[in-house]
């Protein structure tokens, strides 16, 4: 999956350098990666490389767009207005990629009441309802460690089918909620564990 | 590594709440893990697992702590103070597992002066100079995408050997320097991948 997401990110590039096809090996000289490598993700999707004329940039975008379910726009909401989900809630790139926060929430003795983005922060009890009313499909916990199981625990039953979840805290599995945990501290782990290797 | 550095964080919280020995299935229990694969994972520090009393919680930590390379205290500087660059020089996480931010840089005619945390933002042709004189190990690189392979290679000259990047573009490698690729868009469409399957 992320090797989609790169593929998806050189081609944007390539049609903003208004290059119509490219081959697979263009792709993979730019990517730093194997050819044979992205012409086997790539078939995936049908046999639209054709040998020596290369793929057709356009409709590459579309398609890997439509695989990675980013050919439509995505609500969410982004629990936590400290730091990090203030960033979060002001990170451009989100939107870029079709991804809309409608919602920041925080503790009512928190962030509540300030404005990020042009949202207000909304209280953290007012979090479901909205969730509920708003059929929001994605959470962004940018919650402390401690708090983060609790918040799950509402947007999973407000009805919420993807968390993103910073805080530093392995949420528990639900059935047909897709969890993915990042933890900014552990990515600086995967640096120090090579270079003290 | 991933799975290590879980570890070290629940071994963190069971010391927090003096527990001095876990066994392996407790660790499972609490991670929702098997059992079978932490003793595995935990089996490559030697055995200091014993059957029917567990592992020593501190002596754990230690050992995990020196494999992951957070047994000593890393230096590392951010570049690019925009929103999200600050929440990073301000996000107390890193400084927790020994990651500790003694410069941040942004271009002079962009944060450069502002304060973040104590530190004075420095303008970023000042970053290859610092990170000499200092010998910097690790550079947090938050910098737009345009910006990041001239300001990568401005940090490998000046003698960094491990990158965070969290701008949307593939770094060239270089030898003896370690690139960690951190790209908060397309963390969120791993998720949609998942919502659209």
């Amino acid at each position: 999956m992320p090797r989609l997401a790169r593929y998806l990110r050189l081609l944007h590039r390539l049609e903003k350098e208004d290059t119509t096809r490219v081959s697979s090996r263009e792709l993979a000289d730019r990517l730093g990666a194997n050819a044979a490598q992205i012409r086997k993700d790539l078939s995936y999707f049908g046999e639209f490389g054709v040998r020596g004329v290369g793929y057709d940039v356009r409709f590459l975008i579309g398609e890997l767009s439509r695989c990675l379910g980013i050919d439509r726009e995505w609500t969410m909401v982004i629990v936590g207005a400290g730091q990090l989900g203030t960033a979060l809630a002001r990170y451009r790139g989100f939107a870029e990629e079709g991804f809309k926060c409608v919602g920041v929430f925080d503790r009512a003795d928190g962030s509540a009441g300030k404005e990020i983005n042009g949202l207000v922060v909304r209280p953290a009890d007012e979090m479901a309802d909205f969730i509920r009313d708003n059929e929001i499909p994605i959470v962004v916990l940018a919650v402390p460690a401690e708090a983060a199981a609790e918040v799950a625990a509402q947007a999973i039953e407000a009805g919420v089918k993807g968390i993103l979840n910073f805080a530093p805290v392995r949420l528990s599995p639900a059935p047909g909620v897709f969890i993915h945990q990042l933890d900014l501290s552990t990515e600086l782990m995967v640096i120090s564990f090579y270079l003290s290797g």
